[in-house]
C-alpha cells in the first residue's frame, strides 16, 4: 500500500502469487483513469513485479488491464493482474494473430490517430 | 510518438487496431525497467486506449505485458500490447482460477512481502 495505491493476492488467482493493483480513487477502468493515476500504476510496476517474481520463484510475468465487460472486466473498479508465469503452465494459449490487408492496416492507423489527435 | 514512447500497430494483430506501445530507451522488460519509464507507460495508456477503442470502434479493450518467455515475451524489447474487444470475440478464454489453501495464501503473501521490502 503507499499514498495511492493498493496491492493484495487475488483470492481466486490464476497461479499463486497473482496480484491485483487496486487505485485508491475510484476509476470505473483504464478508459476513465486520469494520467496520473495511470502514472501511478506504472511507475510501481516494476518493483512489484521483481517482488512477485522473487516471493514465487516465478521466472516471467503477465501484467493485464482488463477494460470492459467485453475484455473480461468484471469488478467495475480500475485494477491490474500481475500474474506470475512458469514454463508450460499453458496458462494463456498461443494469440490467434492475424494478417491485415494493406489498405485496412492504413485506414486503421488514421482512425486511430484521428481518435488520438482529436482528443 | 512523444519524447519517450513509440505507438505503433502490431503487423500481425489479435485484431485489427491491435497496438504496440515500446519505450525508446532499450529495456529488456518490464523487470528491467526504471520507475520513470514504468510511470511514462502508464501515464499515456488512458488516452492512448480510448484513441484505439474510438478508432476501431471496439467496446472494450486488454492492456497486456508479457514480460519474460514463459509469460509469451518474444521480443527483448520492453512494449504493452493494447488490444481491442468485443463481444463474443473469444480472443482469450476464461482465466483458469484456483483456490488457495489458507496457509498458502499467507505464506505466498508474506514471500512477495518479504521481497518487496528487501529491495
Amino acid at each position: 500500500e503507499n499514498e495511492t495505491l493498493v496491492a493484495c493476492l487475488d483470492i481466486n488467482p490464476v497461479a499463486p502469487g497473482h496480484l491485483l493493483l487496486i487505485t485508491k480513487h475510484h476509476y470505473a477502468g483504464l478508459l476513465e483513469a486520469s494520467q496520473a493515476a495511470a502514472g501511478d500504476l506504472g511507475s510501481i510496476l516494476p518493483r512489484l513485479a521483481r517482488a512477485v517474481c522473487r516471493g514465487v520463484e516465478a521466472p516471467a510475468l503477465n501484467v493485464v488491464a482488463n477494460t470492459g465487460r467485453e475484455a473480461g472486466q468484471v469488478v467495475d473498479h480500475l485494477h491490474l493482474h500481475l500474474i506470475p508465469r512458469y514454463e508450460g503452465d499453458r496458462l494463456f494459449g498461443q494469440w490467434p494473430h492475424q494478417a491485415y490487408e494493406q489498405e485496412e492496416q492504413e485506414s486503421v492507423r488514421e482512425r486511430i490517430e484521428a481518435a488520438l489527435l482529436s482528443h
